[in-house]
C-alpha cells in the first residue's frame, strides 16, 4: 500500500489550537532572532540554575472530542437539585438571549478590563448601566462596577467605614443575622487589622463604641427590620452604617438610602447570574456621594471625548488602579464585570415593572408556602417576611431535610431544631409542594389565594430604574440588537492581539468554554450536601493535583477568586503558620520595588510593615540591599513577596538565594504567580524556593478576562502550610475563609482544567516556550526604532518586554498615551501602560499569536516610530499630527479635514485592516473632564446634551 | 397590604418577546392609520367571510424556561446510541470553535440568502471556500452552493443529465450500489417525468439504452470500482455519467473528474455537520464547466465592484432564482447555506494535511476492525473498501444487531442475513471492540497494526484544497477572527430589520434555538431503529398536531426540506390521489400569474401541464378567466395552486369561489403557505377549501434562514389525501420518498415546537395580527412618496405590501436596484425586489420589528423618495448622485472626493446609525463582469490583481 500513516497532527491537537506560530512561522522567527531554534532559545533565555529537572508529565492529552466527553461523564457526577438554602444564593432564569449573545459570545468574554475608553464604549455602557441599577435599587447615589463576592464586599465596606468614619472606635458591629459566610470572612479581614467585631443583634447595637455596623435585610433567616433608628444613632456617634441587602427584595422593600445608610452592599447573583456552585457573581457597593473617593473597585463614569462627544470611562482612576503601595487599605483590583454586565441585562430585560413582578412572585409563593405550614401547626419566623421562612421542627430536623433531598429539594439547616427556606424566581408549584410533602403535608398550591405578608413599615415607596435604559423595548429582536451593537463597538481579543504585558490575553477556546454553561456546573448552590457535588469535587482535586505538578508545590485552594484575593489568602496562609510556631511578631514584608502593585496593598492587608527593596539597573532585584533590609529585619521578618519572572520580564538569575535568604531569617517566600505562565514546563516556583503563589487561572489557564473579570487566583502552598490554609466559609479552621463561597469561583474551572487536559505536560510547556519566542521576536523587532528597558544576560526578554517611551517626550512631546491611542487606529489594543515604569509600554503577546499577528503590531509600532521621527525632525507639526489626534473615528473622516496629514494616513496606518477596519466609537476620552464632572448612572439625554455644549 | 398583582407581562412572555411594537408604539400606530385598535384594522384587512370560527387555541403559553424543561424531558426519550449504519450518514467532530461562532451565532444564522451581495461578502467568502473544496475534491471544475440532500441531489442530476445529454434515449442508469433513499427518491422524481429507472450492477449498463447513469463511490456496501470504463462507455453513447461520492473517501480515492465523471453529488454532512436524525445537512454537485448552465442550485463566483475590487456574488443568476415558469425542470431555490459553511470551514479548519489524516484513520480502523472480524472466520466482503464493509452472519443477524444495540451501537441490517458496518472519525478503539464483542469476539484494538486496505486501482493521485484559504494558519485564534471577520462584513437580522416581502425575517428566539445543539437531537442517525427516538416521535407527532389546529388540515408530513420541495410533495400527493380514483389522466394545473416563480416548476416536475389564470388589475386572480379555464379543462383538471394571502400582498375575497370551482371540476386545491404568516389564528387554509398546503417553517415558525438555508417545508393535507403522502425514504408506499430522510431535517423542529409552545394560540394570532400591523404601518407612512401598489378593498393590505419604483425610471433614471443599493447606505438590507411585480418593491416588516425600526426604515424611504425627487427637478444630476453611488464605503470616505454632494450626505442619510454605522465592504458589484469572466472557487491572489486592472 502507497500510504504511510501521515505525521500531521490535526487542528484540535493542542499545539495546533493555542499555538500562534506555525511551524514554518516558527522558522522563520528563529532567523530574525539569530538562533537555530527553540531549544536554543529557551536556553538563551531561561537560567539554567532555575530549570525544572524533570519534563511536566500530565497524561495523553485529549482532543476537544474526548475532553468534552470526559468531562460530561465528570458533570454527570454532580447532582442538579432545587436549592432553597437560600444564605445569599438563589435559583435564577438566564433569559436565553443573554447566555447565548453575552455569556458564551466571544465578544464579551474574551474583552480586557477598559481602562482603555475609546475601544470599550460597549461594555462601559453595559456597566453604567449596572451601577445605575445599583444605584437606584440601594438609594445611594454612587455605585462601583462589582466586587467578587458579597462576603469580601462586606469586609470592604467595614474597612471602608473605618478609613471615613469620624469616630475613633476600633471595634465593628456585625448584626447576628448576617449570612454566616458574610461574618466569617469579615472576622477574617478584621483581626490582622486590629478590628473588634462585635457580633450581636441589633437591639444590642451600642452606636458610640464602634465605627461602623453592618446589617443584613433581609436578615439571614428572614426578617426584614427597618434600620432607620439604627443609621440614625450610629450617625449620631460618628459612625458609618452598613446593610448589605438582597437587590431583588430591594424592589419591594425600602431601600437603605432611604433608611439613611452610608453604604450598601450585596450579591447581583440573583438577577440572572448562574448559581455556579459559589461563583462568580458580580456582588455590589454603593455609597453616598461624600464618600465616593474611599469606595473600593473600578467605578464607570460619563465624561466627554475630544469633540465634545458624550464617551464613557473608566472614573476616580487615581483611587483604584494604582494602589498606592505602603498606603493601600485594600487590594481589590478585579471587578466581576461580565457577571455584572448579565445583571445589567437582567434589569434591562425586565425593567422596574418586570423585577417588581418577579419579586412579588417570589414573595407571594413564600406566603403561599409559610401559609400550608402554618395550617398544619408549624410554627414559623419571622411574621413577616420576603422570600425566607424559618421553620422550628424540633428533632424532626434531619427527618425533614432527609425528606426534602428525597424530593429534590435542598432545604437550610438552621442550628439543630430548625429549617430555613428561600424560594426564588424559579420557584414552581411544585416545588413548593414537594417541600410540603417533606414535612408531610400533601396540599395542593392551588389551594391557597395570592397574599402578601411584607412587614408594613420597610415598604419602598420610591421608584427605581427610571432611566430610559431600563424602559426600552423589550421585544428581543431589539435586545438583541442592544448587545450586538454594544459588542461591535468594543475591541477584543476575537478581532486583533491584545498585547497587554502582565496580564497575558490568550485564547480562550471554545471547547474549554463550553460546560460552564451546562446546568450540572451551573446550577449548584454553593452549599450543597457534598454528595452533590461529587463530580466538582472529582475535577477540583484533580485540578489541584496538576497544579501541583505544574508548580512544585503540596497542596492548593481554590477558594481566592482574583488574583490579589489569592495573594491575601497566601499571606494570611503564611501569618498562621508564623503565628502557631511562635513568632506571631514577625510583621515586616520584604517586597521588591518592581512588585505588582497589589503585593504591598495584600501586605498591608495582614497587618503588616512593607519593607521595599532597591532593583538594579537591569531591573532585577538587587540582592545586595535585600540581603541588608532582611538582616536588619531578622527577628520580625515574616515572608518576602516576589514576582518571577519579574515585572521587568526577565528571568533573575539570583531568585534561589533571595530565597534562601528569606528563608535564613525566619521568613517564607511568595512568589507572584502572575508571570507563572512563562515558566509551566520549565521552571517550578515550588522547586526554587517558594512557600507560597497564586495563580492566576484567568491569565495562565485559559479563564477569559470577561471585560474585567471574573478571575480566579487558587494559591499553591507547601506542606508545612497546608493547616493554614483559609477554611471553608462555614466550618472552623486554623486561618479564617477569604471568600463566600468554598472554592471561589468554581463554575470557571473546567476551563482550566479542560485545557490542561488538552495540552498535557509536553503541550503546556510548548505553550510557554512559544510565549517567550513571541515576546522576544517582538523585542528583537522593535530594538533600534525603540529602546527594550531590561534584558537577561544573554539580551532576551521573558514573556513580555518592556520599551520605552520616555525620550519622544522631550524629542518629539509624545507621550505613552499618544502611542497607545495611536495603536487604536492601527487596530489594536495598547500594550500595559506605564507599569511598572512610568513612561514605558509592556508588551506580551502570548503564544496564541501568530507571527503574521505579531508582524501587523510590530509593523504598527515601527510605522508610529517613524510618526515620531517626523516629529523629531521637524517634518511634522508637534501638535497637529496623527498621534495627537489618534484615535480616529468615522467623524473626522466624515468632517471636513484641515489636517496637515490624509485621512487615509490618519485612519489607515500600518497593521490597520482595510475591508475589516475597527472604528473606535469616540475620539479621545478626556479623563479630567469627567473626574472635574463626575456622573456615574446613565445620564438622561438633557443632562447631555447641556454637558457637551 | 399595599399591593395588587401587577399586570405586568415579564419580557418572555410571547407577547414581549416576539412582538415588536410596545402597546404605547402600537397605540400610536393605530393613530397613524387612523383606527381605533387593532380588532378594527384587522375588520379592514381580513375578509369576514375567511376568517376562522373559533379562536387558535394551543394550551398554556410557556415560558422559556419551562419550554426548555419540557424540551429537555422530551430529548432524553431520544437515545443517543454510536451508529455504524453508514449509508450516506457518519459519526462527525463539529469543531467547538464552527460550533460557537458559526452554528449558534445570530450573525450567521439569521442572515438572508446572499441576494444582495454588498452585504453578504462574509457568507460569499464562506460559500466560495465550500464550492472550492467541492470541486477540488470531485476533480470537476464547478460546484454550486449545496443542494438539499443527497437524495435530492442524485433527482437533480438524473434530470440534468437528460437536459444535457445528447443521448435521445429515455431511460436513466442506477447502480444498485447506489443507497436505496437515492434509489428511491429518484424513482419518485423520475415516474411523472417518464424515465424509464433501470437498477442493476454496473457490470450491467447498457449505455446504449440510457440518457445517464448514475453510480454510488463507494457503494452502499462498501464497495469501491474505479468508474473510467463506464463513464468511457456512456460517453461513447452521448450520456451523461454521475458519481455520488462520500467527500471523505475522495481524500484519498480517485476522485469523479478523474474517472471521467460528467456531473458529482453527494453530501458534506461528515464535514462537521451533525446527523440531527437526518438533516439539515448540505448536498453538492459539481459538474464540468460546459454543463455549468444547467445546474441547478446557487453558484457563488467572483466579480468586481464599481471600483474594480474584487466582490463576490451570486452568479448565472438567470439560471436560478428566476425559474422560468412554463420551462422549469427544477424547482430548486434553497440552499443549505449555513450548514455548506460549517462544512467548508471544517475543511479550513483541517486543510488537505487534516483531511487526508482523517479519511486514513478512519480506513485503518475499518481494516483493523475487518482483520478482527476475518481472523475469528467471519466472511467479510468487499475485499478492498474505504470506511464500510459488509459481514456475513447468516442466521445470526438479529442476534448480531441487538447484541449491539446493547453494546451502544447500531449497525446495519443489510438483506436478511448480512450485517452493515461503517466507521467514522469519532469511532474510538472501544467502539471497535465494542463491535467486536457483538460478533461474540473479545479482542482488544491495539492487538492490530496499522494497514491499508484500499484498492490500489481506484487511488488518488492529484492533489486538493491548494488554494491558501486551506493553508491559513490554523491556530484556532486566528480561525475565529476569520469567522469573525466573516460575519461582520454582512449585515443580518441581529444588526437590522430585514424586511423581505415573501420571505418573512423575523426573530429567532435564543431560546429557541439552544435545544437544536443538544446531543440528543444532534446525536441520531436517521435510520436508528424506532426506540431511539421516541423524543422526536412526540415531538413531530406534537408539531404535526399543533399544525393542523393551526391550518385546518388533518394530517402533516414533515419529509420535505424546503418550500419548493414541500409544492412537489403535495402535488405528487394529489396526484397519485387522482390515479388512484382512476383519474390519472388530469395532468392541467391552473396557476394565477400572481403565483411564487416555484409553482409552476413544482407542477411540471410532477409532469402536469401549467395553465396560467390572468389577475385582475388590482392584483387578485381574475375569477372569470378562472371558471373559464376551469371549464376548458374540466376533464383534465388536476388541481389549482394559489398562494394565500396573494403574492400581492392582498386577502382576496374570492378564495372559497377558486376552490369551489376547482373541486366541481374535478381538480384539487393546492394553497401555498408560504404567506401563511399573515393567517394564523386569523383563517385556515383548510377551511377555506384547501386539500394541500405546504408551511415554510423557516418563515413563519421561526426556523432561522441561515444566509440561504436551512429551511422545512412540511404539507398538510386533508383526511383523503393522507395515504397518498411521500412514503418512508427506507419503506414502501404508495406514493414515493421525496427527501433522503423521512422527516426532512428534523433537527430543525425543536425551534418551531418551542415557538409554538411559548407563544401559544393567542399568541400565534397576535403575531399574525401585529404583522399585519406592521406592514399596514409602512404602507401608510410610504403612501404619497410612493404609490403602494395592491390593496384591498378597504385599502388595507396583508402582511406585506408592494410599492412602485417603475416610474422613477421615466422621471429620474432611478431603478429599483438604486433604491435597493441606497438603502444600504441607511443600514437595512432592501426589500423583495421585483417580485411579483418587475420593477417593484416588496416590504414585509413581520411583527418582530418595533415601530422604532419601522420609522427607521419609513424615514430611510422618504428621504431616498427626496433625493429622487431632487434628480427629477434637476436638482441633482441624474448619474452622479447618492443613489447612482450607492452603497458608500470607507473607501469612498478615505478616497478624495469630488461627488456633488458631501460625505455626511452619502454616508450617513437618515436611517444610518451614526457610531453604529454598518459599512458595505464593496461598493456595487458588477454582476455582468462576473458572468463574463465567470469564476466559481476562491481566486489566487495574482489572478485577481490582473482582473482588477
Amino acid at each position: 500500500m502507497a500510504f504511510t500513516p501521515t505525521d500531521y497532527l490535526p487542528y484540535d491537537f493542542a499545539n495546533r489550537r493555542h499555538i500562534g506560530p506555525s511551524p514554518k512561522e516558527m522558522a522563520d522567527m528563529f532567523e530574525v532572532l539569530g538562533v537555530k531554534d527553540l531549544d536554543a532559545l529557551i536556553k538563551q533565555t531561561v537560567p539554567a540554575g532555575i530549570r525544572q529537572a524533570a519534563a511536566l508529565e500530565l497524561g495523553k492529552p485529549m482532543s476537544e472530542r474526548e475532553m468534552l466527553w470526559h468531562m460530561r461523564e465528570v458533570a454527570k457526577k454532580n447532582k442538579v437539585l432545587t436549592s432553597l438554602i437560600g444564605q445569599g444564593y438563589h435559583g435564577t432564569v438566564t433569559p436565553p438571549a443573554i447566555q447565548r449573545n453575552i455569556f458564551e459570545n466571544p465578544a464579551w468574554y474574551t474583552a480586557y478590563t477598559p481602562y482603555q475608553p475609546e475601544i470599550s464604549q460597549g461594555r462601559l455602557e453595559a456597566l453604567l448601566n449596572y451601577q445605575t441599577m445599583v444605584s437606584d435599587l440601594t438609594g445611594l447615589e454612587i455605585a462601583n462596577a462589582s466586587l467578587l463576592d458579597e462576603a469580601t464586599a462586606c469586609a470592604e465596606a467595614m474597612t471602608m467605614a473605618q478609613r471615613v468614619a469620624k469616630s475613633k472606635a476600633t471595634a465593628f458591629f456585625v448584626d447576628e443575622n448576617c449570612h454566616p459566610q458574610n461574618i466569617a470572612v469579615m472576622k477574617t479581614r478584621a483581626a490582622p487589622l486590629n478590628i473588634e467585631i462585635i457580633v450581636a443583634s441589633p437591639d444590642a447595637l451600642e452606636a458610640d463604641k464602634v465605627f461602623g455596623a453592618i446589617f443584613q435585610y433581609p436578615g439571614t433567616h428572614g426578617h426584614v427590620r427597618d434600620l432607620t433608628a439604627e443609621m440614625e444613632a450610629l450617625h449620631a456617634a460618628k459612625a458609618i452604617g452598613i446593610v448589605a441587602a438582597d437587590p431583588m427584595a430591594l424592589c419591594l422593600l425600602k431601600e437603605p438610602g432611604a433608611m439613611g445608610a452610608d453604604i450598601a452592599v450585596g450579591s447581583t447573583q440573583r438577577f440572572g447570574v448562574p448559581l455556579g456552585y459559589g461563583g462568580p457573581h458580580a456582588a455590589y457597593m454603593a455609597t453616598k456621594d461624600a464618600y465616593k473617593r474611599n469606595m473600593p473597585g473600578r467605578i464607570v463614569g460619563v465624561s466627554i471625548d475630544s469633540h465634545g462627544n458624550r464617551a464613557y470611562r473608566l472614573a476616580l482612576q487615581t483611587r483604584e488602579q494604582h494602589i498606592r503601595r505602603e498606603k493601600a487599605t485594600s487590594n481589590v483590583c478585579t471587578a466581576q464585570a461580565l457577571l455584572a454586565v448579565m445583571a445589567g441585562f437582567y434589569a434591562v430585560f425586565h425593567g422596574p415593572e418586570g423585577l417588581k413582578a418577579i419579586a412579588q412572585r417570589i414573595h407571594r409563593k413564600t406566603e403561599r408556602l409559610a401559609r400550608g405550614l402554618e395550617e398544619a401547626g408549624f410554627k414559623i419566623e419571622p411574621e413577616t417576611f420576603f422570600d425566607t421562612i424559618t421553620v422550628d421542627v424540633g428533632l424532626l430536623q434531619q427527618g425533614v431535610l432527609r425528606a426534602a433531598v428525597k424530593e429534590g429539594v435542598n432545604l437550610r439547616k438552621v442550628g439543630e431544631t430548625r429549617v430555613g427556606i428561600t424560594l426564588d424566581e424559579t420557584t414552581r408549584p411544585a416545588t413548593i409542594e414537594a417541600v410540603w410533602r417533606a414535612f408531610g403535608l400533601l396540599r395542593k398550591d392551588e389551594d391557597f389565594a395570592p397574599r402578601y405578608r411584607l412587614p408594613e413599615s420597610a415598604l419602598r415607596s420610591s421608584s427605581y430604574l427610571t432611566h430610559e435604559v431600563f424602559h426600552m423595548n423589550r421585544a428581543e429582536t431589539e435586545m438583541m440588537r442592544y448587545m450586538r451593537r454594544l459588542a461591535d463597538r468594543d475591541l477584543a481579543l476575537d478581532r486583533a492581539m491584545i498585547p497587554l504585558g502582565s496580564c497575558t490575553m490568550k485564547l480562550n477556546a471554545a471547547a474549554e468554554m463550553m460546560p460552564v454553561s451546562w446546568p450540572e456546573f451551573a446550577g449548584l448552590h454553593p452549599y450543597v450536601p457534598e454528595d452533590q457535588a461529587l463530580g466538582y469535587k472529582q475535577m477540583i482535586d484533580d485540578l489541584s493535583d496538576k497544579l501541583c505538578q505544574v508548580t512544585g508545590y503540596d497542596a492548593f485552594t481554590m477558594q481566592p477568586n482574583s488574583g490579589a484575593q489569592g495573594e491575601y489568602a497566601g499571606l494570611l496562609t503564611i501569618a498562621s503558620w508564623q503565628r502557631e510556631r511562635g513568632e506571631g511578631q514577625r510583621n515586616v514584608c520584604l517586597i521588591p520595588v518592581n512588585a505588582h502593585g497589589t503585593n504591598p496593598a495584600s501586605a498591608q492587608m495582614v497587618g503588616w510593615k512593607v519593607v521595599p527593596v532597591k532593583c538594579d539597573e537591569k531591573g532585577s532585584i538587587d540582592l545586595v540591599d535585600f540581603r541588608a533590609k532582611a538582616e536588619q529585619y531578622s527577628d520580625t521578618l515574616a515572608a518576602c513577596m516576589i514576582t518571577y519572572p519579574s515585572t521587568h520580564g526577565v528571568f533573575e538569575e539570583t531568585v534561589r538565594d533571595v530565597c534562601a535568604i528569606t528563608h535564613e531569617h525566619g521568613g517564607q517566600v511568595y512568589i507572584d504567580g502572575a508571570n507563572m505562565n512563562a515558566m509551566v514546563g520549565l521552571s517550578r516556583p515550588g522547586d526554587l524556593g517558594g512557600d507560597v503563589s497564586h495563580l492566576n487561572l484567568h491569565k495562565t489557564f485559559c479563564i477569559p478576562h470577561g471585560g474585567g473579570g471574573p478571575g480566579m487566583g487558587p494559591i499553591g502552598v507547601k506542606e508545612h502550610l497546608v493547616p493554614h490554609l483559609p477554611a471553608h466559609p462555614l466550618e472552623d479552621g486554623i486561618a479564617g475563609p477569604v471568600s463566600a463561597a468554598p472554592y471561589g469561583s468554581p463554575s470557571l474551572l473546567p476551563i482550566s482544567w479542560g485545557y490542561i487536559q488538552m495540552m498535557g505536560g509536553a503541550g503546556l510547556t510548548q505553550a510557554t516556550r512559544v510565549a517567550i519566542l513571541n515576546a522576544n521576536y517582538i523585542a528583537t523587532r522593535l530594538t533600534g526604532a525603540y529602546e527594550v528597558l531590561y534584558t537577561g544576560h544573554e539580551g532576551r526578554v521573558a514573556h513580555e518586554c518592556i520599551i520605552d517611551i520616555r525620550p519622544f517626550g522631550d524629542s518629539a512631546g509624545v507621550t505613552v498615551d499618544d502611542v497607545a491611542k495611536r495603536l487604536i487606529d492601527c487596530g489594536f489594543h495598547a500594550p500595559t501602560m506605564s507599569f511598572p515604569v512610568a513612561g514605558t509600554l509592556m508588551i506580551e503577546p502570548t503564544e496564541s499569536e501568530t507571527k503574521a499577528e505579531l508582524d501587523r503590531f510590530c509593523d504598527a509600532m515601527l510605522a508610529i516610530r517613524e510618526e515620531i521621527r517626523a516629529i523629531e525632525e521637524g517634518e511634522t507639526d508637534a501638535e497637529n499630527n496623527p498621534l495627537k489626534h489618534a484615535p480616529h473615528t468615522m467623524e473626522d473622516l466624515v468632517r471636513d479635514w484641515d489636517r496637515p496629514y490624509t485621512r487615509e494616513q490618519g485612519c489607515f496606518p500600518p497593521g490597520a485592516f482595510r475591508v475589516d477596519k475597527y472604528w473606535p466609537p469616540v475620539n479621545r476620552v478626556d479623563n479630567v473632564w469627567g473626574d472635574r464632572n463626575l456622573t456615574c448612572t446613565c445620564p438622561p439625554m438633557s443632562d447631555y446634551a447641556e454637558a457637551a455644549e
